[in-house]
């Protein structure tokens, strides 16, 4: 199929490889021409600006969206709009939240546009050699675009999760399970660490990554990180994050569902982002006050 | 290689058809004389009590016990004993605790024995198909019964652990980082339930199976549950634990090591076993107390 | 002074006894005409609408709104604001989110009216006798309005907190310590119940009540629930909760700020909402896949 | 009454002043000679060694031991023993384990001696000034010296909790509720110090004092520290521990009790003494691994 793709940056740049090499036709549009230039050498028609993405497509036009969530997808597709045609399709596969994707949704349908949201997984590898793709939005329109998806994506690894906000919520909850689990393998790792036994972690690793319970793809990137820095000497402690784990958490509580797991994982991280604590102080201090227990000085 | 095997439950008798699928020979014995003659017709050599077992070994002996973890294993190992001959090896492959495995270690060490810690994962079917073996001994004597993991392990699914005591431990670890990563699984698909969308758990687990960040074992299990049961209605959500998490929390508690995630994952175990709880009770009056919000009455 | 009272609920109803009683002229009005009656024989000047209440004030009018947040304030706001002139005061003492504040503030500011958030503590006790109030708004005009809070707070128990919104947010952060404080006593007494001692709760809630560093007002409540229920046999432990807990984690994830005492307390109540987790079938199911252990069945 | 109390710290010299006060007759004893002359001239009996302090008292001797915990307390009675009679009365008034409580009670007793161990709270100023006490022991030798507590402890600032064991149990799960409502309180003043507004911390936490659902101890002592450093900048935020709240979360686990906020509570002490953890390398190594996602170096 012909396709346009807007955002060529990791995930995007990635996906137009993997479009291009399950012989998809990809107009390939960026802000940065290099990029444009890059994708136009393995195969992508390239595209200056938004209007000549637009028309070097057929309707219905197919448009791929890879750009970070919020502001810059909207601009996108502010820039698109008046461009397009009733029947026209959308998809947004960058990590928005799922209720701005059914407040798209619900805005592009008033203009007979089909808005599609699809969480994307596997990392930058998975967007070159096959990924894992969850897809909200009509379930009809689904259908003319599945041979997309089914190209590539692993084998099963695309899944039209229903109407149109499922797809990226599908893709938070799997963001929220994500930081649980990396959480819960580095609080082994620790545990290791502070033992008095000398593992070696490469291979503690590999050997879980081999017939273990807890084998599995995070296993087998642990097991890459160690064989680089094999205590990780080199690497600060500090997690950030990008959003997902944060609106899980929030959902959780919306929903009143029980999740100390992933929101523990959450408070870790932003633990991590400070050298000190205010809550730690207040602590130090009641020690003192009530038990005489001494305080470390801050000078 | 020959050796005995020693309690032929649903580890050990996988672990026996494991070993002559791998043209071991195994001696094989259990308190139950059913489980001895199923053993004996897939091929191993029926011992109808330990002495006999011991009879029927070539010195230096190796025996892989497969019993729970504390009484039963002691009170085989003090059955053994009066049989054994300096140099003979024994192979601990249950849930001991690692401390356990060490003091194991030091008196049977004194008599000349060479005693094996093995932290067996990969479940049932790991015992039969390949697992994963994690090893804590001497090391010179682990190569001469090196053979019989690389035959049993799936391909790199066994590991000298070091020296004794560290199998079981990063067998505990591992059990550790299962609860939390259960555990983030589980709170996931319950921010699923509790959200309006109506997904297909299955599918869900299938695409997240395939391609995904979360992808692993664990998840290949959870759509193998939902392919049964798709909404899992038939379960009760009672979380029951063997004890190696519980171990893994104390010894973060030891090493003051944060384990936020493992401690709630089984924290949670815990009070899914309770239909009601006290904290909640003392919640509930304190809330009465001073705001007069009314409390639920167990009438 | 002279305050018009809406809202004379079990908060609002004793806030005009308190007032009553340090000599403030209080005009009552609530959607219920019992509860103003009440109100009226106690002292107060009965409005059997709210224009009628506002026509009973002198200007620049002082308004106390003590009605639910959300939809009830707003409702009564939008009832009074015709009849408001510029330079009248109005005082949110309900439980609203600090952001309503700040928005309610502005909105109001542009009408030249004046808005105080002020957050109230010390349940209906101290709504009566001297409760504890955190007041947010305009400094200046705060301090014509000062008197009220001198009179109706226990010693020192008012506090100017800053600009619009900073008295609702102190209040926020104050249930949300109050969740982990009723959480961290809670668990206490659960740790005391499942011991084999047979501890006297009462006598252990007077005891720690009386020289202990956690001594306080909640565990004076504590002894007193306990002597109306020994064991608080007949209490179910569902823990309900009415927002500012949730506010609290919410804010704290905004703020990336570590708060998992309170999100752990928040996440414990709404697990005892539910009688089964869909997290538990997840994990029981899991443990089952792997290692065959039995599930309990909902039959 | 007369006593012996052995070690002067500053739980123990504040006790003689207590008990002084009380027209009770002390006999003092420290390995530092200068606190046994420091008591002496507050009017204690001094005493050079233990041998003379045994000898200064009536029988059945009275001894209170405030000394740490575990080797040091051991060394005191064996150091005793020799020169204690049948009926004579031993008092552990430190943080001790209540397992070691009932292992001594019962060694004690078989030489027909009565021990009490007796969990104090209230901090050096309770100690001095009237304390909280949770007495284990004999009821029936309790009532002996029951006039001691109640000379020395606040109004009902002492029970008689049980057998032994159960006054050390007490004071440990005291302890674990200190732990809980302390991080509580500091997590609700690290969302104030992430916020926009300023608020004044010692005026905060004395409005929270007066009045409100929360005030208690632990909150004038949280406006006694920011009274001495607004901002606590002097203050670094490590929070260390010295053993209960560590117990409490053992002795959860052993019953199986569910206790998230204690436990999260120790975890964020154990967190706050690592300037750096391993846990974060490994998450930040695999959003590195996965995701491209920087780390930050340690360079």
């Amino acid at each position: 199929m012909k396709l346009g793709m807007i955002g060529l940056g990791k995930m995007g740049y990635n996906l137009v490889l993997n479009l291009l090499q399950c012989h998809h036709d990809v107009v390939a549009y960026d802000m940065n021409p290099r990029s444009v230039e890059s994708a136009a050498r393995e195969g992508a028609i390239p595209a200056s600006n938004m209007e000549e993405l637009v028309s070097a497509l057929d309707t219905p036009r197919i448009i791929w969206i890879m750009v970070p969530a919020g502001d810059a997808l909207h601009s996108v597709i502010d820039s698109l709009l008046p461009h397009l045609d009733e029947g026209d399709i959308i998809i947004d596969g960058g990590n928005s939240n799922y209720k701005n994707s059914l407040d798209l949704a619900e805005n592009l349908g008033k203009r007979g546009l089909h808005f599609f949201d699809v969480g994307t997984s596997g990392g930058v590898d998975g967007a070159e050699n096959g990924g894992c793709f969850m897809i909200g939005g009509d379930v009809t329109v689904f259908r003319h675009i599945e041979p997309i998806f089914k190209d590539i994506a692993v084998d099963k690894g695309y899944l039209y999760a229903g109407p149109s906000g499922s797809g990226h919520f599908l893709k938070m909850v799997h963001n929220g399970i994500e930081y649980g689990m990396m959480q819960a393998i580095a609080e082994g790792f620790e545990i290791l660490e502070k033992s008095s036994f000398d593992f070696n972690y490469e291979e503690v690793a590999r050997v879980w990554s081999n017939g273990s319970v807890i084998r599995g793809w995070l296993m087998e990137l642990t097991e890459n990180a160690f064989s680089k820095d094999a205590r990780l000497d080199n690497i600060r402690g500090v997690m950030n994050s990008s959003g997902e784990g944060k609106w899980t958490v929030e959902t959780a509580l919306e929903f009143q569902a029980t999740a100390p797991v992933i929101a523990m994982s959450l408070f870790m991280r932003y633990r991590s982002q400070d050298t000190d604590t205010f809550h730690g102080k207040v602590v130090a201090a009641l020690r003192n006050e009530f038990g005489g227990h001494a305080v470390e000085s801050t000078q």
